[in-house]
């Protein structure tokens, strides 16, 4: 047999660990041999392939990235993308492929196998927002990125009268913001999924101050104000003519100044929380969801994804992960008022 | 209502995290009082309280060990224990106590629940051999610092020609040695519930060199060899006539020098692996068990533990954790043995 | 001997340690007792004090931030500023203070040195921009803190096409910039010291993608373009009509964007890099400032500050650190030409 | 000109980073070309040689271990050792050598420079025991290691009541013990240099428990007691009849044990004290000592090692770093007595 694999979408650590089960498992226990397509869906699509065997995955496991290199690249969205992957991946005889990737990644993964494509998914998403998986790999480092950064600024917020804004990935769901806000003991958290009231955080803010700490703001960089409206990038030109980009943390930090006349400070932590090694979890669970995609394909159980389940690896068929976003659950959030303001 | 609040057993970071999440939706929802009983059940057996309110958790989120102090104290092995600890108990006007332990711990509140105490527990254990729960918090912390440990040999195994073994927790569960040997990217791992043959692992470990490349040994303090047996310490004592304590680490890589004629090297993490701030997942599990154990006793739900079930927060009989040690299914064991030698 | 002590200005890993030092060595070699004087000179001006003995000072070598607060209080700018701070050291009965702070608070010891105050100063900067020692403790910790960000955005250059541009402090000297910069393997360092040339660095991120290599840019928060003008907060309002905030990292992100047409991300590190535990390095330094300061205040050596001179602590005069601001010197930057582009 | 570079002796954060800043100096700067000799002396000793270029040296800086090998040849100590190393180097034309290692390595790069060879050094010492230089890489990293470890035995000695032994590197001085222990917040430090009375020991864990606090000992692994005398490996055999190793740590925990009744639990930190990523610090000494070695080799200084003197890197005789072992003095481990017991 021989299996193609492709890593496609946003980094995320845990990939090449992912990449190392599954071959190693297929050649040690199955005797399978790989293709490595390059940088997502471009590889089939352009027939863009690199060596993958047992001495190419040696010494990945705690890398960040992916040896495969990513795209967001979709055949689905080229003239003939569809027929071009499926000669490119018999022009290398292919019998199995394993996508890993996120919403779109797997969507194109669907597609192709209801064209009859023998794949198996493997979900990844920094978000945490796939359905149909308990959680993914680089989640956690993510989560621990955010949270080793919010401890950080508790003793500046010890020290000094400053309002903190720390600004976190999730576009469209609010897990690495809650989770990290939560263990990192923040005391606002804003996600998509709730449109936030500015008042009621500044409301949270003077609270703050009035027992002597200054307060800190977990804000996810999807989150929006309820009323009023956000800035968009064409509103604000530099003196250049040129966009200045300037994301929801800068906005909040700008506005909490100007409405309680505390000074506010953001942090911005970008791509550093989607690279580097992952954590100890990540490893464990990408190397499971690597071994399991293999024995999926032994098992000849395509369409499918491997997923977890409580402490399991179980398998869910495709298209649940790409059926709908996982958010927030408001029944989660409410858990947590407590620790707010 | 008063409520009281003990942690029992050994150190597990997470342990403050719980306390806060208790008291802070206790005092804030429910407007309930709190009596922290001091050193576990040392406290309500001597009568040992400690104040316990809003800002006694004031920033405990982070630290490891516990604000109430630990002990091994078992009112159960104690002359009229339980009889001393429900007076105690009545002479604080306590409604309702939740006990933060292991199998010990539980065991006693267990005990108490049958004699008409109103208890709630939670489950902890840094060895996650608890049965009745998918996790305990501590134990992700445990993982991350052995894996940790295990990346960095990683270097020194590529440059020197040693073998290196890493001696871990876990006395009774392999659950600490499987997963940060996996996540380490180890060559073998040896667990209390699978007996190891020493020649099997000289195998591997000569097997490693072929590749040019030392092996990673991480080793259970709890394994044993299949056949021979253990030193035990009174086999051993030094010049001054002394106990020699030498662990199951020291004694393989004395028996791997002896017999593959490679020099070995140990390392034995001890209590750094319950020392230290938890990881976000720790503290993420320990708040919200403590938000859940605190709903329990307003519920009235008691002679129940908090449980974490998939990504919910649950309530099982407290005899549940009590019943058996969860140990390494061999199934689970045996997923990995491509990565072995 | 009563001895009072202050720290002022911003925020910096190792201030506890000096306090602890101090409070250690005077008490238990020299029976000298402590008064803890608030957020800087704030304190003796305003006469608020805190208790600052033996167990004040206990647990706190890890801990990130000061416990005696700190603030940017200025007595020179403050009318009859000096002599209430002589008045209120009188009350309490002070012999000799000692001042752990930057330049500005090292100004204020000088100028009260000059008017008869017994006072001895401990350097503080988080920039490393003091002369007359070395270094400074908090400089290493900053340090690895942005270090650790530009390792994880490595992972992810390598696996997609875009421009990492990482700001860190730094408003007058690069020191931040260049250690982490190199130590980190950036491609574009910006410091202040050296206004850049925007076409030369989009030159040196193009010649990056040509083998195969996204570019990390690390830029001093005080860097400026040498042709051209800086954006000012007021050239930029939002559609509130509010100000927008936008430093150096995102304003460079969007010219690079709008010059090379490759995607440019942002992070911007702010107040993780001055809060949290700090480094080993950090804590021996701050701790022998401690041990020397008192050392100095036993000699009667009054009007000095203690230095660190390549592995030894000595005395310097306070006016020496306030003359001039250390900056990074051409031949040092130049020293790492051949890592640019 | 064609340069060879050999790395020798133990494991140490830092090589990869110095071996990265000769060759990107050297081809860049110079158009020098280089030849990796592997494995140290063995390297030119049996003719093995690697390719060494810029692609080779890509992205090797944050790594730990060498890319070049290690090992303790010593071609000195060879029969014809120093004619075979002059004839090998002649056979690739090798123009000048850089020899990165410790006492041994540059003690033979010193024999050789005396026989004429055209050779630079580079100090390299995980103990910072070699004179010459303030510092060299790979301490602070092994420094930082053991803090870590040690503050995470805090929150355990906060709620246990057990005495607990690190046991560190340092055979013969006590640098790594002596700054981690102080950075630490240990209550006893043992090194090399003092010879430890094992009742004052004793006495120090016993007060510290007076005030409720369990004590941390920090010993270097060739700390020895003053009196008395230490067991031998040959006097511990175990009962198969093989030799029981047992360190210092576990020794010093078992007659604390003993002596006082407390209980005592050892943490051997071993290899992972040399292994992993560099510190900034270490990365930034390591990288100049590259780009200056190689400006020694174009300036023609031979028989001379590069050396840290406060912030600047100077030129120091070869035979200086091998004339004695640099220890801790006296009067630098009384600076901090008061933290002791």
């Amino acid at each position: 047999m021989r299996i193609g694999v492709l890593t496609g979408g946003g980094d995320c650590p845990g990939l090449n660990a992912v990449i190392r089960g599954i071959v190693r498992k297929g050649v040690q226990s199955y005797d399978y041999e790989f293709v490595g397509f390059c940088d997502g869906w471009r590889g089939p699509l352009e027939n863009q392939t690199m060596r993958l065997d047992v001495p190419a995955v040696r010494g990945i496991l705690p890398r960040g990235g992916t040896i495969l290199g990513s795209s967001r690249t979709n055949p689905l969205k080229v003239e003939g993308g569809v027929r071009r992957v499926t000669e490119n991946l018999a022009k290398h005889e292919i019998d199995a492929l394993v996508a890993i990737g996120g919403e779109d990644t797997l969507g194109v993964a669907a597609e192709l196998s209801r064209a009859g494509v023998r794949v198996v998914g493997v979900p990844k998403t920094i978000d945490n927002d796939l359905d149909g998986t308990d959680y993914t790999f680089g989640f956690d480092t993510a989560v621990n990125i955010c949270t080793e950064a919010i401890d950080r600024l508790h003793t500046t917020a010890e020290s000094h009268r400053r309002v903190l804004v720390v600004e976190v990935m999730g576009r469209h769901a609010g897990w690495i913001a809650l989770h990290s806000g939560i263990a990192g003991g923040a005391n606002v958290i804003l996600i998509p999924e709730h449109p936030f009231d500015l008042d009621r955080v500044c409301g949270w803010v003077e609270n703050r101050f009035k027992i002597n700490y200054a307060p800190i703001v977990v804000v996810a960089e999807g989150a929006v104000p309820a009323t009023g409206r956000m800035v968009t990038k064409d509103d604000s030109l530099d003196a250049f003519g040129h966009v200045r980009l300037s994301g929801i943390g800068e906005w909040l930090a700008s506005e909490i100044e100007h409405r309680t006349g505390k000074e506010a400070r953001t942090t911005v932590l970008g791509h550093i929380q989607r690279g580097g090694t992952p954590t100890a979890f990540d490893r464990w669970l990408a190397t499971r969801f690597g071994l399991h995609a293999i024995d999926a394909v032994r098992d000849g159980d395509f369409g499918t994804m491997v997923a977890l389940r409580g402490t399991d690896i179980v398998r869910a068929p495709l298209d649940v992960a790409t059926a709908r976003i996982k958010t927030v659950d408001p029944s989660l959030y409410e858990e947590f008022d407590v620790f707010f303001g």
